[in-house]
């Protein structure tokens, strides 16, 4: 059966995050219930990450070993005309069999969304944090430098998580600022469960003066989750893209 | 009783418009209506301009006569808690009984947001149109050249109107495009009913070759709605701002 690499964007406000759960809405699910609609077949779709219950994706990437023999663009069309409005397949392509989806991916970007405005605004509800503190951002981006490179990230991983490796090379984190808008771009490998989020929320921490960025390194040594700060909110957070080697 | 003037942003998308309807959801109803739960009285708000159904704001105009003696910040910081959130209350300022929100105004800039792209991007499907046709940007900043300057518009107004003066100094028509996104601004001391919305659906017929930028002159000329294209829908466009004279 011809494997088929496909990139996805979604809006994840409305499901229980990528992977599929008893008596839940989640992307995973939609899209094989996508795939049974259009083949008749039970088809078991990989993605490259887990994102959480309202983190949104504008480049997630899955694969599948397809039941019809369609072409890519095919795929494409047919798959967007039985997915909801706030799924989109934005490419597919044949890949060989030794491709995964997950196991194959060489990189991850992330970008979180703040607005940093004393009203909220109500068109960008849904995709930005909202903080209402005054931010220094020469401070954010010195914590963000001290947490670029390899590092132990025990204290910004998820108590529940079954991944025992801790040591990220994170290979970058930019801040941004326009305006009230202040997007955060992470780059790595592989991300630990509620890393971004995790991160987010110390970096908010240190722009409103309530942590310093010279505690970053005490932090990181404590390998403990409540030595960080709190995790931002699902809805600022965006899957941008998967990177695999050519 | 003391004038207040108030700066609003809104998701236009669950509401019938701007102005009050019998048993129709509005902005100006629920403005009316928080008023009515915070001072008890029947206070009627009028806007600087009438957006259409599903037409979004970030900043609308309005004002009215308070019954209640708050601060310009009280006002703020009690219409936002009762107003739900996909209507915000960005800015609050006493003003001279002269002041009338729609009469006083001198300028008003819309944004009208195209996505020009194959596939949806769910992220972006409540405040962009997506146009899927490739569109030569070229033809259409010669197009909006020509719609540029003092015109009679009654090719671009609706036919339900009861606004008899349609000839309008349209300062202003910018065309910019990042990515797939292209943003469309309108600036003009006022505007006829759908006129941005219809220049913008005759914009995209000559983007992609179905019009050409030459027929301008004659379009103008015919004074017949007939003559310009279709229009476009009401969810790309938000009034971005009301100017008044200093």
């Amino acid at each position: 059966m011809p494997r088929i690499k496909v990139t996805l964007a979604y809006d994840g406000a409305a499901y229980h995050g990528w992977q599929k759960q008893v008596r839940q809405v989640t992307i995973q699910g939609v899209l094989e219930d996508a795939l049974y609609r259009l083949t008749r077949q039970c088809t078991r779709v990989h993605g490259a990450g887990r994102t959480d219950a309202g983190v949104h994706a504008l480049g997630q990437v899955a694969h599948f070993d397809a039941s019809a023999s369609f072409s890519p663009t095919e795929w494409v069309r047919a798959l967007n005309a039985v997915l909801p409005q706030d799924i989109a397949v934005k490419n597919a392509a044949l890949v060989d069999e030794a491709f995964h989806a997950r196991f194959s991916a060489k990189a991850k970007t992330y970008r979180y969304q703040i607005l940093n405005a004393k009203q909220r605004v109500p068109l960008l509800r849904f995709t930005r944090w909202l903080v209402r503190y005054d931010l220094n951002l020469s401070e954010m981006r010195q914590a963000a430098k001290s947490l670029t490179g390899l590092h132990c990230f025990t204290s910004f991983c998820a108590a529940e998580t079954d991944v025992a490796d801790h040591d990220i090379d994170l290979n970058e984190i930019q801040v941004e600022q326009n305006g009230a808008e202040i997007e955060i771009t992470f780059k790595a490998s592989r991300f630990l469960r509620y890393m971004v989020r995790n991160i987010v929320g110390l970096l908010v921490e240190v722009g409103r003066g309530k942590r310093s960025a010279d505690e970053i390194p005490e932090i990181l040594a404590a390998k403990d989750r409540r030595a960080a700060g709190p995790t931002a909110p699902p809805h600022g957070l965006i899957l941008v893209s998967v990177g695999y080697p050519l």
